[in-house]
C-alpha cells in the first residue's frame, strides 16, 4: 500500500511573539519540524512544542536554520561548510535535550528556509549538513528536497533520506521548483494541487509547469499551519490521500 | 587516599573574539566546563573545545549561563524557574551534540557566573536547574557552591553533587564566600591559598576571614586559565596536592 | 483648559513577527513610543513605524528597553548605571537616525517595561537614564511614572518630565501602582476606569484601591494597541476626555 | 601640497571580549571607523571609543556592518537594499548618539567587512548605503573602495566620497584588489608597500601585480591596529609620507 509523510514546521514562536497555529496543525500531520532557536524558537517555546508533539505521537524533527532571527533564516548567509556543520549539530543537540527530558526521541532533521534551499544546490554545504546529522545519530532521517544535493549527500552518508514534495509549488521540466521570483511559482488551483500530490505519491509522476509528465519522489509532503486557510488545505489533502488508500505515516518508519 | 577534582571554565571564545589559554590549562585540570553559546562560546568554538578536551581525557561538562553575551552572564537576570529550566536544558543538549559527534560523553554540569551565584541562594532557581540536569540525564554530576541551595537541590533531585571550593576567595564565619564588593574578597597570598586548599581537601576545614576554623567541602576546586599567572597558580596547587598525596581526578568518578 | 497626552507603545514587531495594531492605534493617540531594537523592533520595523507616525503628526518618542529580545524587556537585568546610560543613549540615537531620514524630530523618551519599572524605584538607574536623555538632547521630554525616581531624576537633570498615569491600574494609598502580582492590580470596570482617568486629568486626584482620595499627576496616559478591545478602550477614553473639554496633545508642547 | 587620510577600524571590542590596540593606534591616524554594535562593538564600548577618539581630535566615523556578531560581519548576508538601508541608518544613528553626548560630531561612514566588499560590486546595495548616509546627513563623507560601485553611488547621491587605497594589498591590472583567496593577495615586502602607498598618494599610480602601471585614487589609506606589527607599519607609513611632504588629515576637511 502507498504511504507518505505529512510534515509541518512548528515551534516558530519566540518570546513575546507568537507564530503558527501549532495546536491545530499537529493532529493533521505525521511529523513536525521544530525550530531550534537560531532562525526562530527559543528554549521555552521548544520545551512546550516538544511536549505537545510528543503527546500527539507525531514524529519529532529538528529544524535547524541560519543564525539570523531577524531574517527568519530566509536570507542567504555565507557560512563555510565547517561553520554549517557546527551550527546544525548545535541545534540538533539543543532540541534533543527537550526530547530526552520528555522521554521521547528525535526522529528526523529538516533544514529550514535558505539553509534548505542552498543545501539543495551546494554540494559542500549539503555534505556538511549530512555529516552533522550522521555524526549526531546515524539513525536519524534527513528530510531534503527531492532530487537535490542534500538528498544525495544524505544517501552517500548512509542516512535514510525522506525526499520532499511541495504540494503548492510548480515544478520545472527538469524536476526542480519554479523559483519564487517567477509569477507561476505556486499553484492557485487547490483542487488540482491536491490531485497532483496524490498522483505524486501513488505514481511518482506529476505534470510540470509546461504540461510535461515528469518523475518525482514524494516520501514526505511539506504542509503549513500558518493560518486557517493553510489548515483547510491540509485537511483536504488528508481526505484525498485517505480516499486513495495512502497511509499517512512518518518517513522511514516501519509500515 | 584523599582526592579532589580541579575544574576550569573553557571554550569562552566567540567568533572573532578569543578568550582563555584553553590549550595550556587543559593538561593541568581533571575536568572542564564548556560554555554553551548563551553567555559565551559559539558552535564552532564548542566543537573545537570538545575535541581538545576529549583528546586530553579530561571530564567534559556543560557550563550553561544566562542568555546575555554582552554581559558575559555575569549580570543578574530575572528568569523564572521555568525559563531557567528551559535555558539550561537547551544548553546541555547543545553541548551534548558535540560530545556525541566526537564519540565522548558529558560528565557534569556547572552553571556559569551569576546563574551559579543566584542558584546558590535562590531555592526555586536551584530546583529548576537541578531538574533540568536530572531530566536530561540523572547520571550527570552537578557542580555547585559547597553548602549552597544548588548543592542541596541537586542532592534532593538524586544527582551526584560535586561541592565546589574556591581556592582564591575568602570565606565568612558561616562558610559563604566574602562578597566581591568587599576589599578582602580574594586572597592575595598565594602560598597561603595553596596550603589552605590542601587543608580543605584533606581535613574539610579552613580558617575563615576572621581566623575561625570552619568546615568546608571541597570535592572540586575552581581554577582559571585566563592568563599566565593563573596557570602558574594551578601548577603550584597541583604540586602541593601531589606532595600531600591527594589524587586529582574528576568528581564522581570511581577512584 | 485642561490637557493631557495619550501615549502608546509602537513598532514592537520584529522580522517575521508582527505585534500590535499600529496603524489603528496611531490615529487615536497624540504620542507614540517606538521600540529601538533591544527588547523589540528592528531597523526595518523602526523605519516603517517612524514613517507612519510622522505621516500622522503624532509626537515621536524613543522607547528604549533592556537588551533582552527573548524576554521582551520585561525581566529585570542588573545593568550598572553606566551600562544603562550607554544602552539608552544607543537606542535613542538609533531611532533618531530614522527621524532625521524622514525629516521629522524626536520628541520624547519613555523607557520600556522593566527598565521603566526599576527606574521608578532605583535612584542611580533613574539618574543614568535621565543623563542619557539630557546628554543626547536637553529639549527631549522624559516620560516617567508619576511620582517615581525617574520623574525626580529627570527634573533634577533639567528635563521636561511628563508624569504618566495608568488608566487601567489600581493605585495604593501612597500613590504607587498595585503590583501585578496582586489580584486587584488592574481595573475590571472600564467605565469606572475612564471616569477615573478624566478626574485624574481635571482634578489631579483619584480614589485609591482602599477608597481613599489621593493626589495623582496625569500629564500623559498610557494606552495600548495590542488588540481590538484595547482600541475600544482608547476610543472611549478619547470621547470622555472630549466631553470633559480636555485637549489631547503631546506633553510639553505649547498649548 | 599632497594630502591623505589614514583611517583605522576602532571599537571592535564587545562585552568581556577585547580586540584591537585602540589607544595605541589612535595617535597614528587621522580618522577612525567605530563599530556600531552589529558586527562588533556594544554601547559601552562605543561610548568609551567615541570619548577616546574625540579627545584625540581624530575624525570620527561610523563603521556599520552586517548584523552578524558571530561572523564579525565578514560573511556575505543577502540583505535586500531596503534592509541594508535600514540597518546602516540604524547604526549611524546609534553612533551619533554618543557623538552628541560627547559634544563632537560624526564625520564619515565606512561600511565594514563584507558589507563594504559587496557594496563595491553590487550597485543596488551601494545605492542603498549611499542613500542611508545621505538621508542621515548629506555632509557626511562616505569612505569606499576606490573605483567601486559604492564610490560611484556616493558621488551620484551628492556625497563627498573618500576613495580608499589598501597599502597592504596587491592590485590587478584593472585596478581591483587581488582576491584574498589568491596567494598574492597581500604584499609581503613592507618597504615596497610603504613606497607604493606614497606613490599612490603623490602620483595617483602604482604597479599592479603584473608589473603594469595603473591609476589609483588614494584619498584615504586603510591601516590596522590589531597588533604591534600593524602599528609598526603605520609608523613607517607616517614617516614616509612626512618625508614626501604629504599632509595627513581627514578626507573632505579643508586643507
Amino acid at each position: 500500500m502507498a504511504r507518505v509523510d505529512l510534515n509541518c514546521d512548528l515551534g516558530e514562536s519566540f518570546g513575546r511573539y507568537t507564530l503558527g497555529l501549532d495546536d491545530q496543525v499537529i493532529p493533521l500531520v505525521s511529523s513536525v519540524n521544530i525550530a531550534c532557536g537560531m532562525h526562530a524558537g527559543d528554549p521555552v517555546v521548544m520545551r512546550r512544542t516538544v511536549k505537545a508533539a510528543a503527546a500527539a505521537h507525531v514524529a519529532l524533527g529538528a529544524h535547524p536554520g541560519y543564525p539570523d532571527l531577524q531574517g527568519f533564516g530566509r536570507r542567504n548567509m555565507a557560512l563555510s561548510p565547517d561553520e554549517a556543520y557546527a551550527f546544525v549539530l548545535y541545534q540538533i543537540g539543543a532540541l534533543q535535550g527537550f526530547c530526552l527530558a520528555e522521554g521521547t526521541r528525535l526522529h528526523h532533521v529538516k533544514p529550514h528556509g535558505q539553509l534548505y534551499n542552498t543545501a539543495a544546490k551546494d554540494r559542500a554545504l549539503a555534505q556538511a549538513i549530512a555529516a552533522a546529522v550522521h555524526d549526531f545519530d546515524p539513525n536519524l532521517v534527513l528530510v531534503a528536497l527531492a532530487g537535490g544535493e542534500l538528498a544525495r549527500a544524505g544517501e552517500e552518508a548512509g542516512l535514510t533520506v525522506a525526499q520532499e514534495f511541495f504540494a503548492d509549488r510548480n515544478y520545472t521540466d527538469d524536476g526542480t521548483l519554479v523559483p519564487r521570483t517567477q509569477p507561476d511559482a505556486t499553484l492557485s488551483d487547490e483542487k488540482f494541487a491536491v490531485a497532483r500530490a496524490v498522483r505524486a505519491v501513488k505514481e511518482g509522476a506529476i505534470k510540470s509547469i509546461s504540461g510535461k509528465t515528469i518523475a518525482v519522489r514524494a516520501d514526505t509532503i511539506c504542509t503549513h499551519g500558518d493560518n486557517a486557510h493553510a489548515l483547510e488545505f491540509v485537511r483536504g489533502l488528508r481526505a484525498a490521500l485517505g480516499e486513495a488508500d495512502v497511509d499517512i505515516m512518518p518517513a522511514g518508519a516501519k509500515a
